[in-house]
C-alpha cells in the first residue's frame, strides 16, 4: 500500500475534514446490568398501541421509507397545531441540530450557546470550522438578554439555548424567550428536549416569529431514545431549506411508525410524566439530607452539587464501583456536580441507598 | 410576522444552503396495492432469526443506540474479513455517500461519476456547491480508464462508480477497477449496492489500495430498505475521518440489530438471490418476445429499451394505468428505456401479462 497515495487522498479532503484526526476506535458499551442514570433515558415501556405500530412497520422491512417523512410531518403538524411545512422530522433532534449547523456556519463563522449547556454542540461547531461562543447564564439561570443582543454573541449566525436547560435542569419563562426572539434579528434555536417535565413550552411562539426554531425529541419524554425521533418547528422558508439539506431516507420505517403512534397517544404518557416529577422530588429530598445541594429541576434529571470534601468525579467513581452510572461535567466548570437521571423506582432506591452508604462511610 | 426579519435569517444561511429554494411540500406515497417495481426493493421476508433480533431490539426502545455503531462495525469486519477501523456503518449507504461528498467537496470543487449512473448523486454534488462531471461509459459499458485518468475528470476530488451499475444493470470486471484504482492518485468510490446479484465483487481490493472505498447496502440484496443499513469499507485513516463527520446516533437500535443479524445469516439469502436471477432471466426472455431489447443484467432489475414507436414515458404511463410502477430516466438520455425491478413471482406475472396486453393493443 502506497503511503504517498493515502496522503494524496487525505489532501483532497476539505479543510474542516482535515482538521479532525481519524477517530480512534470507540469504547465498549456500559455493563448491561448497571443502574444507568447517566444519559437521561426514560426506562419505561412504550404504550401498547405504539409497540403494535412498530411491529406492523417491521413487516414492511423491504420497502423504502416514505420520502421526506411526509406522514410523520403531517401527524406532528396536526398534533401541535401547525402546518406541515413548518415541520421537519429527524433521526433524533441531534440530526436536526447537525443540519442547522451545516446550513448556517461556514469556517470562521460563529455560533452562540448558553453555558453551561449541551456540550455536544461544541463538536458540531468544530465540524463546520466555526467558533463556539459560550454565554453565561444570568443570576439564578435567567436569560442574559442584553448580553445576547449586544455582547460578543451579537455576530453569531444563530443562538442556541435549551429550555429546560441541560445539564442544569433549569427553566426560563417563555415570556423571556419571546422578548429575546422579538428583539433579535438572528435565528434563535430553542431545544425543548426536556419540555415534557417543565411547566410551559414555547411552541405558541412559532407562528409569531420567523426567526425562531424549536426542537423536540421523543428520546426523553416518550421513552424512545433508541428509535430516534425528533422534530424541528419554524418558518416554512427556513424549514424547507433544512429539508433540502437533509439526507434522503433519514429515518427508517420504525422511526416513522413509532413517531406517528406516539403523537396520537401522548396522553398515555401523563402517568409517566407525573411519576418522574414525583420521583424527582423524592430524590431531591434524599440528596439534600446527605448534604447535596440540588438545583430545582424541570427535567427528568437532577444536577446536584456534592457535599464539601469530595468532587463530582469522586462521587462518579464511588457510584460506578457500585455499578451505578451518573454523569459529570468537569470540563464545563461543574467539577463539584453530578447529574442523575430519574429512572425506575427500583433504580432510584438503589441510587439513594448507595449515596447513603457512601456518605456514611466517609 | 416581520418579513425583514425572515430575510435577515435567510441571509445568515451559507451560500450553498441559499442556492436551493425552500423545498415544496412533497408528493404522497404510491398506492399501497400497486405492483411496485420502480425502486429495486426485494419484496421477500427477512429470515426468522433476523426478525427475532429486531423484536428483541424493540424492547430496548428507551435506550440510546450504541455509540459509533461499534458492535455492527465489528460484526461487519468479521463477516468481510476486515478490521473494525476499516468499516463505517450508515443509515443506508445514502448517508455514507452524503458524508463522502461533505468530506471532499467545497464550493467550486468537482466530482466525477460514470453516466448514466445513480442520479441521486447530482443532488449531493449540488448540496456542496460542487461541479458534477459525468463521464460516459465505454463501449458495451466498459470502464473508460483513460478518460477517467486523463480527461476532464482528472481534477475531480473523487470518482464515483457503481458496480453493478444503476440504472444500466451492467457489470465491470473487478480487474478493470483494480487497474483504475492502481493508476489513480484520487479516491475511487465503488458503490456495490447490487453486488449480491453479480458474478464478483471488489472487496478484496480494500486491503491493497488506500484510495479505494467500497459501499454496500442491505436495501437490495437483503430485503431491508426500510430499516436503513449500509456500510463503507476503506483505509482506516479515511474511514476514521468520515466517522468524525457522522451524526451521533445515526442509526437506531433496530438498524443495529437487523444489520448484525443479517451479517450472521447471509447464507439464508442464497435462495432469494437464486430466485431473483432466475426471474430476471424469465422477464428478460418475455420482454424480448414483445420487442424490448434488454441489457443483460447483473442486478435485481432490468433496463429495457422499449419497442420502436413509443418511448419510455409512454410505457410508464400505460403500466401505471394498470397499477404497475416502473422507473424511467428521460433526463439521463434514456428516453426509450424503462427499468423494472425483479419482484415476487406474482408481481412479475402481472407485469408480463400487462406488457403482453399493451403490446397486443398497439
Amino acid at each position: 500500500m502506497s503511503d504517498a497515495k493515502l496522503q494524496s487522498v487525505i489532501s483532497a479532503l476539505t479543510q474542516v475534514a482535515t482538521q479532525l484526526n481519524a477517530m480512534p476506535t470507540s469504547q465498549s458499551a456500559p455493563d448491561a446490568n448497571c443502574v444507568k442514570l447517566n444519559t437521561n433515558e426514560n426506562p419505561f415501556p412504550l404504550p401498547m398501541m405504539v409497540m403494535q405500530s412498530a411491529l406492523a412497520a417491521l413487516e414492511r422491512h423491504y420497502m423504502y421509507p416514505e420520502d421526506d417523512n411526509l406522514s410523520l410531518r403531517t401527524a406532528a403538524a396536526d398534533a401541535y397545531g401547525l402546518s406541515q411545512d413548518q415541520v421537519i422530522a429527524g433521526n433524533g433532534s441531534s440530526e436536526l441540530l447537525g443540519l442547522i449547523y451545516r446550513a448556517f456556519l461556514s469556517p470562521g463563522d460563529s455560533v452562540a450557546m448558553m453555558s453551561p449547556g449541551f456540550s455536544f454542540n461544541r463538536k458540531l461547531a468544530m465540524l463546520q470550522g466555526a467558533r463556539f461562543l459560550e454565554v453565561e447564564w444570568g443570576e439564578s439561570y435567567s436569560l442574559p438578554t442584553e448580553q445576547l443582543l449586544l455582547g460578543p454573541a451579537k455576530d453569531a449566525k444563530f443562538i442556541l439555548l435549551a429550555n429546560p436547560n441541560n445539564p442544569t435542569g433549569t427553566f426560563v419563562p417563555v415570556a423571556e424567550i419571546d422578548r429575546l426572539v422579538d428583539q433579535s434579528n438572528r435565528l434563535i434555536v430553542v431545544d425543548e428536549a426536556y419540555v415534557d417535565f417543565a411547566p410551559d413550552d414555547a411552541l405558541r411562539l412559532v407562528d409569531r416569529h420567523s426567526n425562531l426554531m424549536i426542537l423536540r425529541t421523543f428520546s426523553k419524554g416518550y421513552a424512545a431514545a433508541g428509535i430516534r425521533v425528533g422534530f424541528g418547528f419554524g418558518h416554512p422558508e427556513l424549514i424547507g431549506r433544512l429539508r433540502n439539506l437533509q439526507n434522503v431516507f433519514n429515518m427508517n420505517l420504525i422511526g416513522h411508525a413509532v413517531g406517528i403512534s406516539i403523537l396520537s397517544h401522548r396522553a398515555d404518557y401523563d402517568e409517566n410524566h407525573r411519576y418522574i416529577k414525583h420521583e424527582r422530588q423524592r430524590a431531591t429530598t434524599a440528596l439534600s439530607q446527605f448534604g447535596f445541594s440540588v438545583i430545582p429541576s424541570h427535567t427528568n434529571f437532577l444536577l446536584a452539587r456534592v457535599p464539601p470534601g469530595q468532587d463530582g468525579k469522586w462521587w462518579h467513581a464511588s457510584l460506578d464501583r457500585r455499578n451505578i452510572l451518573v454523569a459529570v461535567f468537569p470540563d464545563d466548570g461543574l467539577e463539584n456536580y453530578i447529574r442523575i437521571s430519574i429512572g425506575t423506582k427500583t433504580q432510584m432506591d438503589t441510587f439513594i441507598s448507595a449515596v447513603r452508604d457512601i456518605s456514611e462511610s466517609l
